[in-house]
């Protein structure tokens, strides 16, 4: 069972977000009687009823996916009451659609056999996914009814790891013989019952099962139904293993504009393919990823997860802001002498370093970035940084002189002017030179630059801001 | 023209990042004769005329969007140089694929006639893409050798704003009949030279090409050949606007797991098609425009841009930081007083300020992120306040206490431990409360609510976090 882009319901993209608000409005007004929903008993006040009737109506008429976003957006009560509304036939479907954190809360309403009948229809690598989040025995059950081919498929799939091509790849394989007319092909392709989704081309074996080249589809549709595959294929094939990293993989869908990819495993045999629908949501996980890994969240949160939950998810960054804010804190407890004589201190420190985080998370989300595309090598940091540098250096004499003359004038005092400008301006030098570090060492060490860097490179102009800018002071103006 | 996927020269994927290291160190060695090449002049070192060779072989192998990927990496003088010796055919494939801000640097290096020469193959759609880029006289020549139909279709496609359908829909169509029979339509397929990139299904149109429904070819290929296209195809159909916002479309894309959507007009009328390259090209460009506005930059920046450009790309966000930084300066020197009598606030008051910047950012960026998902409506502001506030409160006692009880240990003070504690819980509520609002605003408002947020958030926290904690001070400990 594949979505099916064809048969979506709604004839216009337009009427979703009105859907969405309406079911909102009657899931709201049905939960005084979600027992008796629940319970499939008969909901006794008529203008309830309606709101019932109407409410099934719309949820049977959503596409799997647009289910999957109306429950991420719904409040759990709500969420659980428009489930178990939802048309059964497609459970499998949305939970599938749905993000990790939210299929669980709705894995946890249904008992073993709603759990059997959802995935009863899916595919070895759709069930493959859902399994970690399934209760054992429904993955044992559900392995049962399958065949041989099928059960080592799901196994086959479940031995990657996340983030490998192995974990994503699906079975629905069309292959053939090079040797064949295209006409041979034409008839062979109509004795099945349907293609797989998204089967932009035909995979070219050998006897053994060994990746020849593809044909595609576009091609098979020109070509002259005597000529054989093997002068029409394509032999040049952008083929993954199934070690491959996704991420790459999906790199390279982007930029060679493929629909599907074979993945071959170490002999060259043909065990799998990869396509474009699964590459966009790797492209979505990932860019969302870096965004909420740099504003300190561990993992995508489900918007309405119960308050203890979400203090789990964000404890780590808080913990580790606090730590760097309280070295931070005793930077600035150093200088405490310094600050009894010039209070002033206290007040222009925040701007030395802030102005320090704020050009220094410029630079580090640039290279973060371009090292997510695959642009930036090691070689090239000494550049980057001299050009950094540069930037910092011009900005620093700028935006340092203009604060150094408001600061001149506010204090009346020359030399807090100039104290100014030359912190800021070091304080900018720093946020460059860490800036492109950072993430350069992260990458050497093999680890996401993304992660956390922002909080790194917050923490190194925080503390160096305020020891640079108090350590000045103290040796000029004290 | 357009990129073929079946045809990239890669064998392997692995391949590339070797290429691009060799390339980087091939270029970087031919600096010093780059004139000699610019002027095609023979290069009379042995060593160099070989690296040369070694160089134009490579580059003549690699596909558009891999010289693309490579000239962004490259700094502003190997870029020119390997430019140069790129195969010129696919000078145009080229120009489409890099950054606005890299095409830039290229069009600059090149005359009238090469321009000419690049645009040639391009479809109209493409040529509308680059002509904002492009000198008048090219535009103006390149359309007088095109026939009236693609001067049309030029004229049409920039009518329409970036980030509309109509600025990236293309006009490859092949649209059939309803009322003819499947095998009908495979013979009319064969007499075309070759069918359109991403041709997963064929448009189904009346008399006046009003859109009927679409035929998707996995479907075709199955169906018997007697049978007529309109019990075949499908007539719930995800179509598009030319006004359409692309990023609604290419959530529908997402949804839908489409390869290709058909483009209608107001009669309903079938005027282009969009495809799934152009629709990861906007997920992507999306999420990075969200990171990169987080982060403080205007747009997408060169790499390896002259330090003046990234400084007037980066100037705005550190002028509006300097300017709320300016403020939470001026909220300190309002209680210098207090400073003066306790120093032991102008270490302890950044740790205030830093937490509630910190959870601020994990709220706002979880509630962007849903609203660019669809996932979030102004209705449902109240219920995540609710739970924003209850995460805050939660937080704010465990971290506030902790860092209450080492500030009491520190400074020995009782006092100061409680007002931490009370200014930490106060402005994570802040937090809280502006993290949900300012986004929520910003939608009402119509604008993008990632514009900003962050700056912003940080603007409200640091100012309040020093009010919160220097007034509790000041009324209690003074």
């Amino acid at each position: 069972m594949s979505t099916q882009a064809e048969s979506v319901t709604q004839s216009d993209v337009d009427r979703l977000p009105l859907d969405i608000e309406r079911i909102h409005e009657l899931a709201e007004a049905l939960l005084p009687v979600s027992e008796q929903i629940d319970a499939d008993l008969p909901v006794e006040d008529r203008k309830l009823n309606a709101k019932l009737v109407e409410l099934i109506a719309i949820l049977h008429e959503l596409h799997p996916a647009d289910v999957a976003g109306l429950l991420e957006s719904l409040p759990q009560k709500e969420r659980a009451l428009v489930w178990h509304l939802a048309a059964p036939e497609e459970d499998g479907e949305v939970l599938l659609e749905v993000s990790d954190a939210v299929r669980e809360t709705l894995i946890e309403t249904m008992d073993q056999q709603e759990l059997l009948a959802a995935v009863d229809d899916l595919d070895a690598d759709e069930l493959a996914e859902l399994a970690a989040d399934l209760p054992h025995e429904v993955v044992y059950e559900a392995l049962k009814t399958r065949d041989e081919e099928e059960r080592a498929q799901v196994a086959a799939a479940m031995s990657f790891e996340d983030g490998q091509v192995g974990a994503i790849m699906d079975f629905e394989l069309v292959s053939i013989r090079a040797d064949v007319a295209c006409e041979v092909v034409l008839r062979y392709l109509r004795r099945f019952e349907s293609l797989p989704d998204h089967t932009d081309k035909i995979f070219v074996v050998d006897d053994n099962d060994v990746l020849k080249g593809v044909l595609p589809v576009r091609k098979l549709l020109v070509a002259d139904p005597e000529e054989r595959v093997e002068n029409v294929m394509a032999t040049d094939v952008v083929r993954f293993r199934p070690e491959d990293d996704v991420e790459e993989a999906a790199l390279a869908f982007e930029r060679y504009d493929l629909v599907t990819a074979p993945v071959v495993d170490a002999n060259k045999k043909l065990i799998g393919r990869i396509t474009i629908d699964e590459m966009v949501d790797v492209i979505r996980e990932e860019s969302e990823a870096d965004m909420l890994n740099m504003a300190g969240l561990q993992e995508e949160e489900d918007l309405f997860a119960p308050i203890w939950d979400s203090v789990k998810n964000r404890w780590m960054w808080l913990a580790i802001n606090l730590c760097t804010a309280f070295i931070a804190s005793r930077v600035i407890g150093a200088f405490e002498g310094s600050i009894a004589k010039i209070v002033a201190l206290a007040a222009l420190m925040p701007i030395v370093a802030g102005i320090g985080g704020n050009s220094g998370n410029q630079t580090i989300t640039m290279i973060v970035r371009a090292m997510a595309m695959g642009q930036l090598s090691g070689s090239q940091a000494r550049r980057l940084l001299k050009k950094e540098v540069g930037v910092a250096l011009v900005n620093g004499l700028i935006w340092g002189s203009a604060m150094g003359l408001i600061s001149w004038l506010l204090y009346d005092s020359p030399g807090i002017g100039l104290v100014m400008v030359a912190a800021m301006t070091l304080n900018l030098l720093l946020a460059a030179t860490v800036g492109v570090l950072i993430p350069v060492a992260m990458e050497k060490a093999g680890r996401d630059p993304a992660l956390g860097s922002s909080v790194l490179i917050t923490a190194v102009t925080d503390s160096g801001g305020f020891l640079i800018f108090l350590g000045l002071a103290t040796i000029f103006l004290l």
